[in-house]
């Protein structure tokens, strides 16, 4: 079963900043492509999950560590795994690399709590369910083990 | 001097997803606005700051929970205070609350690094740095006291 | 009765491209919300109209002429009015002025079909149209008398 | 020469709206896509012209006509070309396509023009005249020979 997807974005015009580079909410945005693509490759295609079982995934929480900047043109990789789910739960986890020169560029994660259309939480359907790796969910596999969201000083 | 500064959004059409709900990410762009009133209340104007002293505000962190959704039209009130800050690094949190129900619908923190123009650290000038309260860099008042950004299963 | 909304933007970082302007997709974001704040003026709530008599106003037609930049942290007046309605059209257009300079920035148009949830065209209800002023429909206020969205090369 | 570039887009959830389809100003940045990539099929890298050339296509009228919606996870085609040029403005031409059913969902346009860093209109750099197509710039390819930008109802 496949572990991550690897999804190429390139940096439109429109997501830079007049720093000259990515506006940080961008990656939100692109790891939300790299989320979409994963459960494509997994057999899961989230539009179908959404109108015919009735199951959104709503974002709870996210996350971004910016390492480098992206700026305007850049190939970028968005790679994508599921760090762990439980029955009402699933987190995702996010790498982009920049593909020129093959480093990273910033890590997240995304807790997303399964809901139906009005919003009220509910349990992933059964049918879901071996779309996705078996993961334990106690163990971390985000940002190499590291307190995934820490927000200290980086150094 | 200014503890926090309180700024009013409303959420735009373009903001919201086919969930009919804010989208996630336009929580960072709410929080750059919040962000900007502040320094701008407590006396510094940002776009001054990048032009005239060539210091940027680099994003190095971001993070956000979501606790409930915010939906077209809505009136917001976005909070935002200096958690703490160093020579090269300022962490803003920020809590936004419906002002219809007065309810908290999110809260999240950024981290950033003074930078020049060209994205080397730098430290911040001095000049700024009466501008910003004297909060102990070790206090973290962030998110009530709980680990700001764990990505733990939501209750 | 309002013949026109006048509606404040400050233009937000998250805004702003590498050309250190705000990029050109935006104007028509800030038209939606100059277009939103007059229908309010008028009396009419969007919101409720979408969701308690099934109308929706949907965008057949977008025009902007760009004549200055806008820059981050610019305060912004969008000037909106309703050019001319028919049973189930609605033409708005919109004027773009710094607040600073008193320039006119951008000027713009939008035509509207009024249209079902399934995206079928249908007449603008009787009880909304009273809040529209009784504008010939055949006469053109926008943008100066000029053909109001003329692509040719600007002078 | 290349006539045209055809650029595939995937419609981002973030660029859905309430109404359930694609938020009418996403289109422009489609169009930034599409131009970018017709730039780079015709031999010019746009990001060199800026950063090297100091040659900046900076908008001033855009304009869309929607005509069926594109929704979430949609594969669209976007066809850009190079509608006509002079020494100091390029106008380009965008027909978005949806790739399950082959319809036109919308056309465009936008007029573009050259300016140096700091907004100053200039001539196109002579190297770059070479790589767009021969054009007569009085004829008007756009929008199949109707008034490209005519804001009149739709039938």
């Amino acid at each position: 079963m496949t572990d991550h997807a690897d999804t190429t974005i390139r940096v439109r015009y429109a997501e830079t900043d007049q720093m000259g580079v990515a506006y940080h909410s961008n990656y939100f945005v692109w790891f939300e492509v790299g989320r979409v693509e994963l459960c494509r490759q997994l057999g899961l295609e989230y539009a179908k999950m959404e109108a015919e079982d009735d199951s959104f995934l709503v974002v709870a929480k996210a996350f971004c560590r910016y390492k480098r900047p992206a700026r305007f043109d850049d190939l970028l990789t968005i790679r994508t795994r599921v760090a762990n789910w439980q029955r009402r739960t699933i987190r995702f986890v996010y790498e982009v690399f920049h593909q020129g020169s093959g480093e990273l560029i910033a890590a997240g994660e995304t807790l997303h709590v399964i809901c139906d259309r009005r919003g009220r939480p509910k349990s992933l359907p059964l049918k879901y369910r071996g779309y996705f790796p078996a993961v334990p969910s106690t163990e971390s596999k985000s940002l190499g083990g590291r307190t995934p969201a820490n927000m200290e000083t980086p150094k």
